[in-house]
Order: C-alpha cells, then structure tokens, then sequence
C-alpha cells in the first residue's frame, strides 16, 4: 500500500426534497452567486425556480451563467471569470451535472488568478479559488465532491483535467429525485462514467490494497445491479439514489488510496470526445473492454480476481485467459445492454483519426501507470475499439 | 434509504514515516499544543521522543497531559480543561488509542464551555470546541476521524458519549508501523471494535441500503482476512495497514449514510465496562453474538444476508434459520479465534450484577432500533452471554 494524505471536507445534503435547502446552505458562505447551469432543462422542469425561491427566502442574490455544454468549453469559463470580477461574486452555485460543476471549479480557479486560466490545465499549481456549491442533477462525473475538473479548449480541441483540494465543491446538494426526468441515455451513460472512475482505481499494480479492493468491487456491485432498474423505473427511488450515492463514492477519493490509479482510458477518451465530442460515457463504454484486453497481461491475477469478484465468473483454475476474457466480455455486455456504444464504428466513428488522438493524447508522454502506454499502444486499443 | 447529511472534514496522513510530519501539520493551526497521551508506552517505544522532537522543529510548544487510561475518565478530561484554560491552550494533541483521543475530544468541548462538561454526556448540544490533531497508534476506536467520544464519569460509573462534528480532528496520522508493537489481545479488541463499528450499522431495518451494505461487507471481509495476518506477524506492514484503514472506514460516518445505526450492543458493553473495567472490545465479543441470537428474527433476511456475503455460509433455502445461526456461530468462533473471550463467564464475570446493568442502560429508554430493548431483553441478552 502507497503512503497518501486523504480529506474531502464536501458537505452532503442527500435526499428526497432537499435541493430546497439551497438558499439556506449559501448563507453559511456568502449572499450573491454565481448561478451556473446548462441547457435550461431545469427550467422546464421547475427546479429553476425552486432554488430561485430558496436563494430568495435566504436573501442571496444571484447573477446568471447559463448554457454550459457537455464537455464544457473555456470560452464559458472565460465568461463566468469576467461575470464574477465584474459583479464582485465570490460563490458560485452549479445546477446540474459534471459540465457545470466542471465549469464552476475552473471559474473559481480563475477568478483571484491574474493570468490566463488554462495555464492550470497546462500544469500549473492552483493556490487561491473560490468557493462552490452544488445541486446535482446528473449522477455520473463525481465532481460533485472530487477536486477535479475537466474542460475542453475550443483552440486545438484539448480536453485537459487540473485537480486541487481547494475545488472540492464546499457543499452537495444531491435529491435522487432531481434524476426522474434523465433520459435513458444519459442515465446509462453516468452510469459508465462512475464504472470507470472505479475501474481506474481498481487496474493498479500495486500489491495490497485488500480494503479499497473490496471498496471499489462493493461500488461497482450496487452499480451493477440498480442500473438495470434505473432504467427500467425511472422513478424508482430507491434505485436512483444508490446510483447517485454511488457516482459520489465512486470519484470522492476514498476508493483510491493507498492505490496508484490509472487514468490511461480517460486520457484517450478525451481525445474521442474532445474531436467528436460524444458523451463523456460513451466514450469509455467504447474504451475501457479495448483497453482490457491491450493491458491485462501486466497483472492477469488482479483481472481474474475483477471477473471473479465482480461479475461471478466462475473461478478456472485451468485457464487464466478464460476467465479474464469472460470478465471483459461480461464488462462490454453490461455497457450495451444499458444503451451504450462498446465500438468507434457504433458511435459513428471511423479510423481516419485515430493516429491523430493516438499522438495527441501522448504528446506529454505515456499515458497511464497500469501499463504506460505509448502512441503505438493507444493506437492498437483505438484499432481494438473499432 | 434514510435522507442524511454527511461531513467528514478530518485530514488523514496515511503510511511508514508520517509520524514525523505532526509538527507541521499543527503549524497550520497554532504555535501550542496539550500534549494528550496514556500510560507511557510512548516513551518506550521512542515515538514520545520523535514527535517532540517534530513539535520542537516546528516551534510548536506544549504542555503534558499523561495518564489517560482505558475507559477515559471525566476527573481527567476535567484536569485537561483547567490546564487548556491555565495555559491559554487552544489545541490539543492526542497520541494513542481511542482513550485518550476520546479524551482530547470532551476537553474540546469542555474549554470553551462554563458549564459542567459532563452536560454536553447529559445531552447538551456542543456548539463550540477546540481544535485537535491525532498520532494514532492503536487502530480500534476509530475515534481518529469520528464525531463521538465516550467517556466514564466515576462517581456512578457512568459511561456515556457525545458527537457533534466539532469534535471531529482535523488531522489524524496514521503510521502502520506505529502498532507493530501493540499486544496481541489489544490488536484483537481493536480488531472487535472496529467490527462492531460495522456491525451496530450494518444491522438495521432500513430497507434499500445497497450500497452501504456491500461497503460494509467489503470492510468486514478485509478485516476478516487481514486479523489473522497481523496477529500471527506483528511486524507485517500491509496487513497492519489493512487493519489500521479498515478501522478508520469502519467509523468515519460513511458506512452509516442512509441507514438507522443500531448502537444497543455498544449501550450493554458500556455498562460491562464500565462497572468492570474491561477491555471495550472484548465486551463487545461478548455480547454480540448474544444480542444476535435475540433480535435475528426482526429481519431474518438480513442476517441470511450477512451469513452469505461476510462469512461465505452457503445459501440454505430450505431452512433459514440454519445459515442464520451459523453466521453467528462464525462470528462468535471468530472472535474467540483472535483471543477474545465470548462468554461472560470467560470474562470473569458472573451472573450477580447483570439486573442492575440492564437496569442502569435502559434508565432513559429502551436501547437500539433494530429491536428497541427493555430492561428484560437486555437481562435476557445478558444471560445467554453467561
């Protein structure tokens, strides 16, 4: 087990009806926000204008961001950074998924830095942000408590990660209600992206981690077996809120200590949806089988245990091979059968690009720690995905 | 699932050589400790030496508050209070075990309240605390990043505890190393407790709890696995640090999210250790399994549950009772395994007092909620742990 330092200090208000103790949760920090949110969808379905009546009840006054995209863009960012200077804002509130979390997280970053932003997704240490919250509308990208955040620069179409203990949202809001109305889709699609944030953890070479092991297999168990249902009763409460729960657990640190995690697929699938920008979950829907089956070799024992532990592939004491095959097998089934694509060729993709992400997600050298992988590996698993 | 609010703010400082960095970790907070510790073992083992020494580089002075014993005691934590306030202390330093960490916690409390300290075990919110840092050095209590602490009153032999996320630390390092020379029988009491930790929230009536039953489970199994390692190599870093982790995971709030906790098993153990001074741990080995046999029949399918996924009995579906009873028989025949003891009478305890001790913990009440227990169901618990 690696040494590590662990604190996520999110505050998380989980349950049935409490996106309505908004406004009194900002007034622990400040009175005026930044409101950021997406597409406007929760203004058809009335969640706009109960936390407008929360913020009012609570005196909190507000400046609106709205029209964040799936895969948020730095343009947006740059906006919300002007927005916040000029109105003196020093709060911001994201209503939604990871794009507007993502989003807040690079705005409060931004915000009390005099340069230009994107400096920090080139590398630079973050000293100095913002505070946000959050009312979570989408399970999926764990942002909601993790230190992370994603944005995509419309100049050359880089997708890059920055991460700090400061942007860790300073509450959650999360009602499993608020999910009701999310299309199956994009239900499926959070349901892979919190997979993967496990899966990410869990491929390690590092010998005993027992504990975030039984952790990670746990998580993505109850994933597992309540997707199905989410997608079956969209209004089933109970299904619902394990899968939030979860997407929470999944990416807010714990699963990853004492560990050395990967991050390899997540790397390419930047690339994919940073060009072709498809759904974050799609895409490791489509990478994560191929890129099983490029790595497993490192460590076959951790894959047989992942089949057996996992997906109850019967134990073959014969055959290593088989039960990791039938572990990544039973992994893709899973993907398709909740509505994701599992190939380039399904997602409408096709081989012209391929070289180009290859060497564009490894310009900065190998991606990943299970294997470091190389521009002609990355280039073999996009084959793979096809 | 329950709604809840979740916070755990506590920074954890995991792995071989983190003892050394309490200096600096304090430096974040003040310039002047109470230095909070038990019999002495410290000065022994070196580790006294080596956290001065660390306090000394980073000019952090402290005065001594030694002899904190098992069972914490109110005539101590109220010593601590006077000095604090004497010295114009405004931070404490426990090193140890839950006893003294327990302790720094209700003076904590106890500074900057006029009152009597023992209010806030009477039931008094605390709404103002000092800050604490943690070396831990004994993995059981879990009180390292817990809200609660439990503390004996002598006068009565009153054990009774308080939580409030104030008393959360807001550091805990955690060295495996540092408990490589803990006794056997203290390694398995912690072992017990951190289990029982698990167990109290593990059994409840709340249905649809998913995912905190597999995280639970996953936690257990670890523990299960690991136990036998550590006590059999003392010097065994992954399994010491599995154990120390799993403790910790075991009682950081986590666990419980969603669910009603149980806690009556805890509320009898109070009353046997605190009458009879016993180790909390080997208490709790005791009567569990017994208050188990009492209440299965509340939520059979629960305890199959448990049977099945914790210790591996084979699903029998002709005969409930069957699997549900020999999850007990394991978990008591674990217990006895790692050196504690399962009976009362094994304990040196006879039958002569158990009326007043059923008597003295349901003064307020009936204890638990899984099966709220009256003075004769605990009587009755007490009788079959003879």
């Amino acid at each position: 087990m690696q040494n590590f330092i662990f604190q996520n200090a999110t505050r998380i208000l989980f349950g049935a009806g409490t996106h309505t103790q908004v406004g009194k949760e900002v007034s622990r920090h400040t009175n005026k926000v930044l409101l950021h949110y997406g597409s406007g969808s929760i203004k058809k379905t009335g969640l706009y204008d109960q936390i407008v009546q929360s913020l009012r009840e609570s005196q909190i006054g507000f400046v609106e961001l709205a029209g964040v995209q799936p895969n948020p863009r730095l343009s947006m960012v740059k906006k919300g950074i002007e927005l916040c200077r000029e109105h003196k804002i020093d709060f911001i509130l994201a209503i939604g998924g990871g794009s507007p979390i993502d989003s807040a997280k690079a705005i409060a970053a931004g915000v009390p830095y005099p340069g230009d932003v994107w400096d920090f997704f080139a590398g630079k240490r973050i000293e100095k942000a913002l505070k946000l919250g959050v009312v979570l509308t989408i399970p999926a990208a764990g942002s909601e408590s993790s230190d992370s955040s994603v944005i995509t620069k419309e100049e050359g179409w880089y997708k890059r990660a920055i991460g700090s203990n400061l942007l860790r949202p300073v509450f959650s809001i999360m009602n499993p209600e608020l999910t009701y109305t999310l299309p199956p889709y994009q239900t499926a699609a959070g349901i892979t992206d919190m997979m993967a944030h496990i899966l990410e953890r869990y491929f390690t070479t590092e010998p005993n981690v027992d504990l975030t092991d039984r952790l990670c297999e746990a998580t993505l168990k109850c994933i597992i077996r309540n997707a199905p249902k989410a997608l079956k009763e969209p209004n089933n409460y109970d299904a619902r809120a394990e899968i939030m729960w979860s997407g929470t657990i999944a990416h807010n640190g714990i699963l990853g200590t004492g560990r050395i995690s990967d991050w390899a697929t997540h790397g390419i699938e930047h690339e994919l949806s940073g060009i072709y920008d498809i759904t974050h979950g799609a895409g490791l829907a489509i990478i994560f089988p191929a890129w099983m089956k490029y790595v497993y070799q490192v460590v076959p024992e951790r894959f047989m245990q992942y089949a057996y532990r996992v997906w109850d592939v019967a134990p073959d004491f014969f055959s290593k091979t088989n039960m990791i095959h039938e572990g990544i097998a039973r992994t893709k089934q899973f993907f398709s059968e909740i509505g994701m694509p599992v190939s380039l060729t399904e997602a409408g993709i096709d081989a012209s690009r391929l070289e180009e992400m290859a060497q564009k997600c490894t310009e900065h050298g190998p991606l990943g720690s299970f294997m470091p992988l190389h521009k002609q590996d990355v280039l073999k698993i996009l084959q793979t995905a096809l």
